[in-house]
């Protein structure tokens, strides 16, 4: 089965947002099985999405169309595939009560709701399909004509990702009779092409399920994607190749899925009952606000200090001044001291800390622009991990917060095997 | 004179990569009067490269392709663009040299460059205008046909990008005798509605400049855009619409174009010779990150806390166990404490702290989600704003290091105005 997605909207065209729904509908659309073919943005002219309907109604069985289900006169993507489909609008009664109690829970002014263009958005073409809306006033609808079926969802992506989610896949589902289940493993610690060298002979040799490695800010993903009658014997076909690839991974891999490695390590230190205290240099705070991206880490995290001074690495993590004259401030000797003095300062069990050469200026041949050190103190122990990153200043900052989560993880990790 | 866009590229319509090509391409285009009427993706197949050619140039004189210039098998569009031109593919002696040198420079193995599949990236339709590419091996052409001109570009936006800037442009240029200059106004302290409001009667009145306003995470960007034969000119048109906006807004314009307002505020700092301390409690450090995102920032930030705990408050800032008691984390009385600790402690001329309820849990009848405190010290005077933002955790946090960074460029500015 093929699809085709067209975007509508004359704001897309003028580069003023970005074409995520396209994204999305073709992931969602690969998961189920269903090829996307092309993908098309057309503005709020009736002509041009005349056109583009007719284009891709000779080419696909599923379209899907985004944007101009709105209430304005510039809103024309209903009103041309009616008559693109040759139907009458029709007026629904039920959407049109729906969108006038939405109106008056939002407290608009009594003229709005009874003003003839709000009215505009609850006329469909004859035998459409309602797709109710429950994150905004215009329903969505689908028409089917000739074994060929059109989806109409509105265009902002917090309407249009429930409505595709809620209404679409299930009348998608009658239409397929295989889905694609994904599987995402996530890792840090290894680079694409040495993960990517780790499976090749998995990659290569396999059809169902296909292996795709994907590479992102110092981590790889790898997608596992069965073909199968249903999610339960897309599992069944998956699990020797994911058990196989988590072998040969082994500790690089650090979750699956919606897993985020901050997630995992504050998720760890909790269950672990461990407190967590972080000293940041060059990466400024970010470290300590991807942890504070997690519910609950008030339970884990004491404290975090960004110490971007010399001065302030001395009076707040007690780094001793003659190992920053000795070493300098990015060195190993300093990232040991600032992670042990964050752990000490804060009382926290676990003490991290970075500190490098983020940018643009700073560099020098001894120690160039990407040398970073990340330091992690725990029971007494202090150790040291020297990165050299590549990119620009914010690449390297990202890096470094994700490697000293990872540094987290994996000293966790040890202390399990240590046990 | 009209333009459309083709993506090349079967990760686009797997969803695994956002068209980010699309969008900054019509931006460019619309700023120089070049009107694009749709956008397409394709996968990397011939046939359908060839229909989405022919569909483009039935209705654009300009076609500009992105994608498929790589040295696999897969990459098809300038084969594909040399048959539907009727032109032969010729091989161009200095691409290959420079591609070449890339190989070399880059370590590869001496079989990478001498491979046939790499030197199919210098090999362009007869006739092709080549474009130079500064940041990959593949280069872009440029070719002319009965009055309409197709461009193809790489895929990865980092080569793209400067493509478009470096070599697109000047072509394109020397077709438009019009073009399209625009200014951004960057405003923080005032919402979206309200700011549109206080130009309705300019928005609603003017062709040449136009005028749009943008939401931003709690900013608003207001876009001037001017037609006119060049800069010069533009600039002079778009003069007193700027000035009047400037006028009515005051102090809630912070900059304009590449302006960002941790940017605004550090350069401020720094001019007055002034040092800063952050204290973050739902921040989480996402605060002073955003100041470290400045080069140059050394010169002003002296550190940062994130006191996520109420200990850590007590111990690192010298917040009072009564004041944490009496009115809570959560409250104007505590976030001053915190202004004032961060300043004292760590000997900065200012001190800015934020604290607040980030949930998604944590939210109380009195104390709902969104509810967010700011606290400035700066010359022995503490000032608190109060704050209830929507949004999920990570708006509120974001909406929370928005007006920070703009309480303390106002607290600058009011200075400024005090001397």
């Amino acid at each position: 089965m093929t699809a085709e997605i067209i975007a509508v909207g004359t704001e897309l065209l003028l580069g003023d947002i970005l074409n995520t729904n396209a994204q999305f509908l073709s992931q969602e659309l690969a998961k189920l099985g269903v090829n996307v073919y092309c993908q098309t943005v057309v503005g709020d002219n009736a002509d041009r999405i005349y056109a583009a309907y007719e284009a891709a109604f000779q080419r696909a069985d599923i379209v899907i169309a985004t944007g101009g289900l709105g209430p304005t006169q510039d809103d024309l993507t209903k009103e041309t595939a009616a008559r693109f489909l040759g139907r009458e609008m029709r007026l629904d009664q039920a959407s049109w009560e729906k969108i006038q109690a939405f109106y008056q829970s939002m407290n608009m002014n009594a003229d709005t709701h009874t003003a003839p263009n709000s009215q505009k958005q609850a006329i469909f073409p004859e035998g459409a399909v309602i797709l109710p809306n429950d994150n905004g006033t215009a329903p969505g609808c689908c028409v089917e004509r000739e074994g060929k079926t059109l989806f109409l969802l509105p265009g902002p992506p917090n309407e249009a990702i429930p409505m595709y989610l809620n209404a679409v896949i299930p009348i998608l589902k009658t239409k397929t009779d295989a889905q694609f289940v994904s599987k995402m493993l996530k890792i840090c610690g290894v680079g694409e092409s040495a993960a990517e060298e780790m499976i090749k002979d998995l990659i290569d040799g396999q059809t169902n399920p296909t292996i795709a490695p994907y590479a992102k800010t110092s981590e790889v993903w790898i997608r596992v994607t069965a073909k199968a009658a249903d999610e339960a014997e897309a599992a069944e076909i998956m699990r020797p190749t994911l058990e196989e690839i988590r072998r040969r991974l082994g500790d690089h891999v650090y979750g699956e899925d919606e897993d985020t490695l901050e997630g995992v390590a504050v998720k760890r230190l909790l269950e672990k009952k461990l407190t967590i205290a972080c000293a940041e240099s060059c990466t400024g705070g970010a470290l300590t606000a991807k942890l504070v991206d997690c519910p609950g880490v008030s339970g884990t995290l004491l404290e975090g200090a960004v110490t971007y001074s010399n001065e302030a690495k001395m009076r707040r993590l007690n780094v001793r001044a003659e190992t920053l004259q000795k070493y300098g401030a990015v060195s190993a000797e300093t990232a040991a001291e600032m992670a042990r003095g964050a752990a000490e300062t804060a009382g926290a069990d676990i003490g991290v800390a970075t500190t490098g050469v983020a940018g643009p200026g700073g560099g020098s041949l001894k120690k160039p622009v990407g040398l970073v050190y990340l330091g992690l103190h725990y029971r007494s122990r202090t150790s040291v991990k020297e990165l050299r990153l590549a990119g620009d200043r914010q690449k390297i900052r990202a890096r470094t917060v994700v490697n000293a989560l990872d540094m987290i993880r994996r000293r966790l990790l040890e202390e399990e095997e240590e046990e």
